[in-house]
C-alpha cells in the first residue's frame, strides 16, 4: 500500500477549509413544540391564521355600538338594555340592535353589531339596564381579528433559533410540529488497547487508562449542536477496527477519532480512506494539533483528532466543531474575550502557531482597573485534565518564541459562560482544606505541594498558597489561619507490628514516601533527623535502611492506596487518611497548615472570605 | 369563604423574597457521564486514583536507568542491550539490570528498573543493541503515576456546572455516574375554557384561541434549569381544576398557574392555597405583572401568573426563573446590557415599576460608535406574540411617566446569546417580500402596512419601509429596488360568476376588505373612483353598494381565508394568494411594491445587501 503524502503541515487556514468543504447538514426533521426549545428553524414560517381569530373583549364590561355612547358622561350616562352575556369560550347568541349592550369578559367574541365595549368599571348594572358612564369610539377596548398576528404574516424567519418568546408566537398560531434542522451525527471511534471506558476497573499494572476522549469529545460535539454517538471500543484490533469506521461512516454524518497512536491504528484508518474515501489532508501547523488526519470515508466526514486528551479537545474545538455548529445552523457563539497580562515569561521553541490552555484571575480588588492576569495550564503534553484548570486560550503567532511576564494578551474564553475563578489557590493537598474551599464559590486549587506553593506565592500569581509543616525559608506572605493536622504512618496488614519510625529503619518493609514538595515529607525528615540524633547516627544511614524512602508519590492519599493495594507495607499520610481508607495509624506528630496571602491580596473579596471561614474553624 | 386580604400592591422586593422563602430545591440525583453536560455537581469530588496510574512513557522509544546515559552524546552514544519490549495496555514483563534497555510505546508502563526514556530518534537499533546518542536525567519523557491528578485531590468543587472539559477530568478519573443537583420539577396547569393546546383546531366563532402559556413557561422553566411538567388543560371547571391542581402539588416542587382571569379559576385557587397551603401575597406593584400569587399548596411552592401572554412571561422571567436557576444550582446569568437610546417618547400613566419589552436596533453603520435605538415593542395588552419581536427589557422606575425620545435607556437583553436582528423593516404584507427577507441574515419585519410605514420612517426608526401602490404623500426615502405584484378579487364557489368589480356593486355578495393601511386597499379605491367616474357617480354611491367595503383585514391572507371558510364571497387579495390557496382570481391590475430607506441608512451592511438582493430580482 502506498500512502499519499503529505510532505507539508497544512497551514491552519487550509485545514479549516478542508473541513468546510465536506458535507455534514443533516437535513430537516419534525418535532413537537416542547421540544423545539434551542432548536434551528429549518424553514420560514408564515402564521396561516389570524391571532386573535376573531374581535376580541379586552376587558370585563359591555358590548355595544359605539354610537350609543355618544355624549355619555357620569353626569349623563347612557342607558342600554342588556340583552345578554358572552363569555370567553362562547359564541355570542345574539345580534345587537340599537339602544342594546351586552355583557361580555375578557377574552370572549364581541357579538355582531357591536364595534366597541366599555369596562365594568365606568358601568352600573340594575334590573337589565346598564348605565354607561364614559362615551367610546368604535375599536375601543377591542382586539381586532389578527391584530396580534395575521394569516400570510411573516412569522419566524429560516435560521432563526427558537427561544421561548418564539415558542410562544409558535403557540399562537397553534403550530405544534415545528421543522427544523437536524442535528449533524457524530460518531466518536476510540482506539487503542490501554483504554477503558469509565465505570469499568482499570488495569494500571498493564498501562491501562481511562477513555477521556470519548465522554469529551462527545460532550463537545453537543455542546456545538451535533448529536453524538459513541461506538464501542475497537482496541487495536485491525479487523474490528475497520468494522467500526465503516458502521460509523454508513450511520452518521462525520465520523472521529482519536487516540490513535499506534501505527496500526493508522494504518487501518490509511486503508479505509483510501479504499472508500478521499484523504484530504493529513497534518496541520498548529500546536496542539499537528497530527490531524482529514477526509472522507464513504459518504460520511471524517476527522482524525490527536490521541491526548488535551491535543484532541483543542483541535476539535478550534476546527470541528465550528463545522458542527454550522452545519446544525447555529451561529457562532459570541465571542468572549479577556484582555489580560501574562503571569509568567512563557517560551515557545516550535515554528508553528500556537493554542495556549491559560487560566485566568481576576486582579485583587484593591488595584481597581488591573487587568486579570492570565496564566498557562499545563501539566505536561499526556496531561488529560489541564482543560478543567483553564479558562480559555490565548493563541500565539508562528513567529513568537517568547512571551514575557507581564505581557498584554488576549485570551478568548472556552465560552461566553465561563466564569474566571474567584480565588485561585496552590499548595499543599489536605482533607480540611478541600472542605474549606466548599465554602466559597467557585476557587480554583493546585495541589501543587508546600515547596513550590512558596515560589509560586513569591512569584505573585496566586492568591493563596496552603503549606504545611516547617518553612524553612523566610516568606513574605502574610498568614490567613491555619490548623493542625495530626500525621503519621499508615500501616497495612503485613506490618501490623510497626509502631513508629524505629521499626521502619530496623524491619524490613517496603515503605513509601511523599516527594519532596509536600510538607509532610519535610516533617518526616525532621523525625528521621532526630532519630538519627538520638542514634549517634548520620541522617542517610538512617534514610537508607527505609526501603523505598526515596521515591515518594505526589498526592496525600496515593501511597495509602498503595499500601491497601498491597504494593507497599507501610505509607507516609495523615490521621485522617487512615481513618477514611480503614488502614492502621502510627502517630508520629502533628503539623501546621497555613494559609498564605501576599500583602497585595488581603483586600480581595474570596481572601477576605476565606480568612472568616478560617476564623470560624478556630 | 374569608379571603385573606391583601391591601396593598407588594413591592418587587418583597415578591422575590416571598418566592426565595420557599422551597424549591429538589434533592440529588445520579446521572451518566454522557448525560452530565450542563449539569450541577452536586456535592465535591475528589480523586480516588492516580492518572496516570503508573509511571507512563511520554514517546515512542527506549525505558533505561538515566545513569546509564551518562555522557552519552551523538559522538559517543551509549549502547545497551534490548532485552524487550512494552507496548501500551501491556504489563511490562522484564526487569531492567545495568545496560539494558526496552523498547517502549508512547503510554506504555515504565519497566521496573528503569527511570527515564529516550525518544526513538535519538537511537539506533541494530541485532538487539542500541546506541543511544543523547543522555538524559531521571524523569526525563516519563510522566510519573499521578501528574496529572492524584489520589485524594480535590477535582471538582460542589456547585460546578459541568463542561466538557470537566467530562474530561471525569474520564480521567473512571467515574461513570455523577451526583448532580436534580432539576427541580415545574408543574404548569392552565385554566380557561376558551383555551385550546397547539396541534387541535380553534373554534374562532366560540372565542377559542390557543394556549400561548403553557408551552412558552415551559420552555422558560427548562432555560432556567427546571423539569416542565404540562398537566392537561382544566378549563373552567371548578372540581377538574381543584383536582389537577393538588395533583401537581403533590408531584412538583414548584407549581405554575397562568390564565386563571376567571372569577372562579381565582377561587379555586384560593380555596386550595387556603385549606391546604397558605398564601403568601397577591398583587404586585409592578407592570405587567399586578395580578400575581405566591404562596404554597401542600408541600409545593405555587405561583400564579397573569394570563396574558406577554404578562405572563415577563413576571415569570423577573421572579420565578432566578427562584428555579437558584434551586438548580444554576448561577445567574451573565447580564448581557446594552445602553441605547429610546427610539420614540414612550408614557406611562401608572405608579408602578415597569417592565418595557424593547427590540433593539444597531445604528448605521456610517454613524460609527452611534449608540443603538431602543424601540418599545408593544402589540397591546392581548397580544401574545409581542416577545418575540423583542430583544429585551428597559425597567422604568415607578416614579418615571415619561421618556423622551432620544434619552439614554439601558436595556437588558433576554439572554446573553440574544442577538439584535440586522434590518428592521416596517410596511406591508407580501409573500415576495417573505421570500426576498429569508436571505438575509436576522432580519425582522413588522406587517404595519403601508401607510403606517412612511409615518415609520419619517421618524426614524426602521432602516426600511415596503409601500404597496400609489404613495400619496412626499418621502425622503430612497427606493432600493421594487417588485410589481397583481391584485384583484379572489372569488369562493358561490360567486363563481363575478369577472370584475363591477359585479361586486351590481350583485349581492359579501365582499371582505383590507384595512386602509394596506396599500391593496389603495389600489381598490383608486379603481372603485375610475368605476364611478365612468358611471358618472360619486365614488361613495359606488362603496355603499359593495357589502362589507367599509371593514378591512390587516394581512393579505386573512380575507382569503374567509371566502374559503365560507363567511365571505369575494375577498380583495394578491393573484399569489388565490394560486396558493386554490381560489378564482379576477385580475383588477398590477401595483408596485417598492422598498425604501432613510439617507442615513443606505450604507448600513443589511441594507446594502438587501439592495443587492433587490437587484437580482429585476
Amino acid at each position: 500500500m502506498t500512502r499519499k503524502e503529505f510532505r507539508e503541515l497544512a497551514t491552519p487556514e487550509a485545514a479549516r477549509e478542508a473541513i468546510t468543504s465536506l458535507p455534514l447538514e443533516a437535513g430537516v426533521e419534525y418535532v413537537s413544540l416542547s421540544a423545539a426549545r434551542g432548536r434551528v428553524l429549518a424553514d420560514r414560517l408564515d402564521a396561516d391564521i389570524d391571532v386573535p381569530g376573531f374581535d376580541r373583549a379586552s376587558l370585563d364590561g359591555y358590548a355595544l355600538s359605539a354610537r350609543d355612547t355618544f355624549g355619555a358622561d357620569e353626569a349623563n350616562p347612557a342607558r342600554l338594555e342588556v340583552v345578554g352575556v358572552v363569555h370567553a369560550g362562547e359564541e355570542p347568541t345574539v345580534d345587537l340592535e340599537e339602544g342594546e349592550a351586552v355583557e361580555i369578559s375578557t377574552g370572549a367574541v364581541m357579538p355582531p353589531g357591536a364595534d366597541a365595549m366599555v369596562p365594568v368599571e365606568r358601568t352600573d348594572e340594575t334590573d337589565g339596564e346598564v348605565a354607561i358612564r364614559t362615551s367610546v369610539a368604535p375599536g375601543d377596548n377591542v382586539m381586532f381579528a389578527g391584530a396580534d398576528v395575521a394569516a400570510g404574516e411573516r412569522a419566524l424567519g429560516p435560521g432563526t433559533q427558537i427561544t421561548p418568546r418564539d415558542i410562544g408566537l409558535l403557540s399562537a398560531l397553534g403550530v405544534e410540529e415545528v421543522p427544523v434542522r437536524a442535528r449533524p451525527t457524530v460518531g466518536i471511534v476510540s482506539t487503542g488497547d490501554e483504554l477503558v471506558r469509565p465505570g469499568n476497573e482499570v488495569e494500571s499494572e498493564r498501562g491501562e487508562i481511562y477513555d477521556v476522549n470519548s465522554y469529551t469529545i462527545a460532550a463537545g460535539v453537543e455542546d456545538a449542536g451535533g448529536e453524538a454517538i459513541l461506538y464501542p471500543h475497537a482496541g487495536d484490533d485491525q479487523d474490528e477496527m475497520e468494522r467500526i469506521l465503516r458502521e460509523a461512516a454508513e450511520a452518521c454524518d462525520l465520523v472521529l477519532s482519536s487516540g490513535s497512536t499506534s501505527a496500526s491504528a493508522v494504518d487501518v484508518i490509511y486503508r479505509v480512506i483510501e479504499e472508500q474515501g478521499e484523504l484530504l489532508l493529513h497534518g496541520v501547523a498548529i500546536k496542539p494539533g499537528k497530527p490531524m488526519l482529514i477526509g472522507r470515508l464513504e459518504a460520511s466526514a471524517y476527522v482524525g483528532l490527536p490521541g491526548y486528551p488535551v491535543s484532541a479537545m483543542m483541535v476539535f474545538r478550534t476546527f470541528v466543531a465550528p463545522a458542527i455548529r454550522e452545519a446544525a445552523g447555529l451561529p457562532e457563539p459570541k465571542q468572549a474575550t479577556v484582555d489580560g497580562r501574562l503571569a509568567r515569561e512563557a517560551r515557545f521553541d516550535e515554528g508553528r502557531r500556537r493554542l495556549l490552555p491559560v487560566g485566568l484571575l481576576e486582579s485583587a480588588d484593591d488595584a481597581p482597573g488591573g487587568d486579570p492576569l492570565v496564566y498557562p495550564v499545563d501539566k505536561g503534553s499526556g496531561a488529560t485534565t489541564s482543560l478543567a484548570h483553564a479558562d480559555g486560550v490565548v493563541e500565539v503567532p508562528a513567529e513568537t518564541d517568547y512571551l514575557e511576564a507581564g505581557e498584554a494578551v488576549s485570551a478568548r474564553l472556552f465560552s461566553a459562560d465561563v466564569r474566571p475563578p474567584t480565588l485561585l489557590g496552590v499548595g499543599e493537598d489536605d482533607p480540611t482544606l478541600n472542605r474549606l474551599l466548599d465554602r466559597l464559590e467557585r476557587p480554583r486549587y493546585l495541589s501543587v505541594g508546600s515547596r513550590p506553593a512558596l515560589r509560586r506565592l513569591r512569584d505573585g500569581v496566586p492568591d493563596i498558597a496552603v503549606v504545611a509543616g516547617p518553612i524553612a525559608r523566610e516568606t513574605d506572605g502574610i498568614e490567613l489561619g491555619s490548623w493542625e493536622r495530626e500525621w503519621g504512618l499508615l500501616v497495612g496488614d503485613a506490618a501490623d507490628d510497626v509502631s513508629g519510625l524505629a521499626d521502619l529503619v530496623d524491619g524490613d518493609y517496603r515503605f513509601i514516601n511523599r516527594t519532596t514538595d509536600s510538607g509532610l515529607r519535610t516533617s518526616l525528615g525532621v523525625a528521621v533527623a532526630n532519630l538519627a540524633d538520638d542514634r549517634g547516627l548520620d541522617r542517610d544511614d538512617i534514610v537508607e535502611s527505609i526501603d523505598g524512602f526515596g521515591v515518594g508519590l505526589r498526592a496525600h492519599e496515593s501511597p495509602a492506596r498503595n499500601v491497601l493495594a498491597g504494593e507497599a507495607d507501610v505509607a507516609l499520610g495523615l490521621a485522617e487518611t487512615a481513618s477514611q481508607l480503614d488502614l492502621e495509624f502510627v502517630s508520629l506528630g502533628t503539623q501546621p497548615v497555613r494559609v498564605l496571602t501576599n500583602p497585595d491580596r488581603t483586600q480581595k473579596a474570596a481572601v477576605c472570605e476565606l480568612e472568616t471561614i478560617l476564623e470560624d474553624l478556630e
